[in-house]
């Protein structure tokens, strides 16, 4: 099922996709049911927003792919590498990527996400498929000059619409191995897969639970395949994950 | 005004100190009104929450006094380190800071907290107390063993418990000249003074709000003073502001 947070008039509501329409839901299914309110509205009437906004946290994962390791001159991490995002980072589908004063040089990061379905710790890679909602695109803007010279991420990673994610929740997936897209100006510049990924996704909501208390709606990001590369002001940045869903992002500079 | 947030009962509520006792809200004034309910209750009574759970992040500051600067070898910045804590972080007085089991090296860092009042973006210095609500008082525990082997401070400084927040919100005070201190089982252990920050809260605001929006009940931590250290399980470990109060907790290894 793919559940979608859009908007249509004033006021943002859920739904879920049936062919080219969406079937408005009564609230957010992540926290409340799936009832629906009775219409339904086409896809090509309704303006995406991103799919949820955390409650608390983005936690990305950095180095995950071999090649996109190779391409950056880093070794296999022994431990995955884990940072944060923070919720005003989230932006939805065609909202601009506004590129951060303080960087000549941005890249795109297409990744898989995954979304927590419930408050959880301490939660065994066996036990992963219990906390899982569901999972999104997300594009892992990163300000790649920054994180070179910055000893923390937090500047090149966790800036003002560095988290471009949707285009929907898709709740039931096999995500073992799934083409990682991305595009700019409709040329292809990442194609990896995610049976590449160091860490699996309940590996890493092992490692990620260990550490923090997640919540309903908090995102783990998995890491980017090689082929991460600059986007400029006038781009359109796409991002893919297959069986999920393709959306892209105007790329402005203020 | 002193502006605590307190659970006597079921709910969470928020007081104003007067003398020993709380005059009780009506509801959040960060968010609300300041409309009292008629009520009074004795501070002796209430169990104290952290003056508040950020809907969106702590904002850390690292190396930011010069003596503690020295006592971790580190060079003075060129600009402010800035790493971020989830509001899972977030405890408030008494509770228990609970060691991550993968550490075996937990400091305390006891600093002065900034809490942001209304959203705000590129801040200038000069226009910085605009957009202050007040100011609390917060332990940085931080994992020291991590945040050396690691190259991200995630786990070091990010893991649940790691952010005591308290004893209140201080919404009048000038902060440039303040005894920050801590004590473990009531033996002074740092104190430092806030007149020894490199860059001041003005200047730390500017800085942080031209990477992120900053939403109301966003905290920026002003980096410790020197005299940093251990704290193990069984201890009680306790920070001051002048000016603001002094709240502990217990450390516990589970």
């Amino acid at each position: 099922m793919q559940v979608a947070r859009f908007v249509k008039g004033e006021l943002p509501a859920y739904g879920i996709l049936d062919g080219e329409d969406l079937v408005v839901l009564r609230s957010d299914p992540l926290f409340d049911s799936w009832d629906t309110t009775g219409e339904r509205v086409p896809l090509g009437e309704v303006r995406l927003l991103s799919p949820m906004i955390p409650r608390s946290k983005v936690v990305g994962i950095g180095r995950n792919y071999a090649a996109h390791l190779a391409e950056m001159g880093n070794e296999l991490p022994p431990e995955p590498l884990v940072f944060l995002k923070p919720n005003t980072a989230v932006i939805g589908p065609d909202d601009p990527i506004v590129l951060p004063p303080y960087s000549r040089e941005v890249h795109h990061e297409a990744e898989l996400a995954v979304v927590i379905s419930r408050m959880c710790k301490y939660v065994p890679a066996a036990r992963a498929a219990d906390v899982i909602y569901g999972y999104t695109v997300a594009n892992d803007v990163s300000a790649r000059d920054v994180q070179r010279s910055d000893s923390q991420w937090t500047r090149a990673k966790a800036f003002d619409t560095s988290c471009p994610l949707g285009p929907w929740i898709e709740t039931d997936l096999d995500v073992t191995d799934l083409a990682v897209r991305a595009w700019v100006d409709g040329e292809l510049r990442q194609d990896g897969r995610t049976s590449q990924l160091i860490f699996t996704v309940p590996e890493l909501i092992e490692y990620v639970s260990g550490i923090f208390t997640l919540l309903p709606g908090d995102v783990i990001l998995t890491g980017t395949p090689a082929g991460v590369g600059p986007i400029e002001a006038g781009q359109r940045v796409e991002v893919e994950v297959e069986g999920i869903g393709r959306f892209g992002n105007p790329v402005v500079r203020r």
